[in-house]
């Protein structure tokens, strides 16, 4: 009871500056729960005199990071957020001298993870990342731990919720993306200066990876199966599927196929009555299909100090509680590697929105085309608007393969009565 | 890596038995996961030549379990599930003798989890019962581990589902309770010879308690504020439900108001359009309401071999892993011991159905019993039946005490015109 752990916090934006309060607030509580006494012995960020939320100890302010990790403390948290550059480098410092690691960065894990876990496991220290997922959702936890002995099929979810909220309000306002995002940055749902991260795509893919690691015991992969953002998505798009009892949202989605690893993100059309299908606004859910658990659902705000805090100290907690554990629940070595799944063979039934010129032939057109890649259609609807002589055709069709779908869409935007590129939208199943 | 772990098995159930299979198929991964050897030393069961799904090794079934825990195994399962009795006894002499403790059986944690948790510090040794609610959702370890420095308010949820089943069979299928849980017992989701402990809410409400102790760090209560079952749910307020847009479910409830624990079990009227109105069949969904982490969802199934073994896996490996941990999260001198709350003051939304005879004057004699006890009707449907000369009244009030609505209800059900005693379904927010 006596030996004191102390603590590093590198970076002190937002999260990290609520993380320093929270640490402070709650250190009796950390004593009670774990027997163990906590005190920060160093901070770090840019500027030491910038205005914060809550106030600083400037008297444990370090300029340079590395001051901190030089007075050996137990624990770090890396809370600058770099996929590379200082993060990685404060993280590999710190493992390489036998401290823990605390960080929410899932742009780190997602491209250095196989190599950090392997320094984590030579040190004997931890790496926990439990924040970089699903801000305040214990779906890592669940995955180490609770669901350890399953066998995972198929990890799904909104795991993005800016995105989720853009498309959310669209859908309530009527409102197009560009009105919705900045709605959003007003509210402080997306970045002001770079929302392009998390309207890409890009950062719920670097979370399928941390998901996929954990749920196949797999090393993190670089390959890119599938990333489509939101920026394409049009009102129109929202409203159609409106009509059609249905919904569009940004999913992440990662399987297991005939041994290969299918990851992906792209907005997908679900059911208005399915359980997606209503976790609207910033919320993310994650569904974790396993054997012989059966399905497990986890549903929670997914960003904002508050949950991302929650889940840093659940972090922290196990650190103090428990022996060492492997940084993805089994050792390094024993992780496989997958080869990526050959995105061209993938079938999905779809979404297909053409703009065309509202001119006799046009759909023959069209129809053929599709015949030709052996596309079949299951409903259509049109809706010409005489007054532009233009028109607009939707289609949901069969199960189509990618690459069967991508050639044909190709030749039709080639046509001269295709007015832009088709809209694609698959449909979730 | 030599130590090999000995693990004993006592019970051989439905569950005990599927665990059986589990622990032998899965011995190599276990190892791979947590670099630790198990075997299994010792089984034992009632009948030793019962007919089983998966065959068990005769040459360690011992027909004393007792004779289990003299061969000083590492972890025993106790799957027998009694609330007192032989289950207590060997819990007890495991847990004295150093033993590991893993059990499902929420009777036991929720009588004398207690005195078993202090028995298990005493000795250092871990008592595991993440089965006991829930199933295959992780609901406890999430609470004990991820949620571990959040302010958690309220919890509340889905916990039984067989009730779940024929809430939504009966709605469905527009059979009434006893055909439905005829249905439920011939498909294995409740009991044959004593569904009882199901329908009446003691199952949960046992649940309930053990997710008092983990979310506000108390002693487990023995007090029973209110626990109602679903019983008296006739077709007829499911049909009505449906036509308010809402659905019945019965609900697991526990929060501290004013320093006083709350635990409630009884069926509520939800607004079929929420998440918790959308959770059917055999689903189980816990909502646990925490700061600064928000609302946090967790669904999955809630029994069955697979999900429980889930869990019970879990609950192996986190012992293989770690270190010892405090069954409850926190040393048990550090649980406080919370009065109950008292149920009288208790203020809610009522649905409430009149049976009366179709005479003059009756509404205006239950409207004036109301008035004088302060209870004032948001909504009324009266559907009279000229036919048999009787009328439904079914009113939704606004917020009202138990206190005053117990008494009135007492009242107008002596009064010569009411047929029967008045059905109260609280309103859930």
């Amino acid at each position: 009871m006596n030996k004191i752990y102390k603590i590093g916090i590198i970076g002190l934006g937002q999260i990290g500056n609520y993380l320093y309060r929270e640490l402070n607030l709650k250190k009796k509580y950390i004593e009670t729960k774990t027997s163990k006494k906590i005190q920060i012995i160093g901070i770090s960020a840019k500027n030491k005199n910038k205005r914060r939320k809550y106030k600083i100890d400037k008297n444990i302010f370090y300029s340079n990071p590395f001051d901190i990790i030089k007075k050996k403390p137990a624990v770090i948290f890396e809370m600058i957020g770099l996929s590379d550059g200082i993060s990685k480098k404060i993280v590999e410092k710190a493992l390489n001298n036998k401290i823990n690691v605390i960080t929410p960065n899932k742009a780190l894990i997602a491209k250095h993870g196989n190599n950090l876990s392997k320094i984590a496991e030579k040190n004997n220290v931890n790496l926990e990342f439990e924040a970089s997922v699903g801000g305040g959702i214990p779906v890592l936890r669940t995955i180490k731990e609770s669901l350890s002995t399953n066998k995972i099929n198929k990890v799904s979810g909104i795991l993005n919720g800016t995105t989720n909220y853009i498309l959310s309000e669209m859908e309530n306002s009527n409102l197009d993306f560009k009105k919705v995002l900045s709605k959003a940055q007003k509210l402080g749902y997306a970045e002001l200066t770079n929302p392009k991260l998390d309207l890409n795509g890009y950062d719920a893919f670097a979370k399928v990876r941390i998901l996929s690691s954990l749920s196949f015991n797999s090393k993190i992969s670089s390959d890119k199966c599938l990333m489509e953002g939101i920026e394409n998505i049009d009102l129109k798009d929202i409203k159609i599927a409106n009509q059609l009892g249905m919904r569009i949202k940004l999913l992440g989605l990662t399987e297991v196929i005939s041994g290969k690893l299918f990851e992906r993100v792209h907005p997908c059309l679900v059911d208005k009555k399915s359980y997606i299908g209503n976790v609207n606004g910033v919320m993310n859910a994650i569904i974790i299909s396993g054997m012989p658990v059966g399905e497990s659902i986890l549903q929670g705000e997914g960003a904002g100090p508050g949950p991302t805090s929650s889940s840093l100290l659940s972090d922290l907690i196990s650190i103090l509680r428990g022996s060492t554990k492997k940084p993805f629940g089994i050792p390094s070595h024993e992780q496989k590697k997958l080869k990526a799944y050959n995105l061209d063979n993938y079938s999905n039934s779809l979404y297909l929105r053409f703009e065309v010129r509202d001119v006799p032939g046009v759909m023959s057109k069209i129809t053929d085309k599709l015949a030709k890649f052996k596309i079949s259609i299951k409903r259509l609807i049109q809706t010409p608007d005489h007054k532009s002589k233009k028109a607009t055709i939707v289609m949901i069709t069969h199960k189509t393969t990618e690459i069967n779908i991508q050639k044909c869409l190709k030749i039709i935007n080639k046509d001269k009565d295709t007015l832009k590129f088709p809209t694609l939208i698959r449909i979730f199943n």
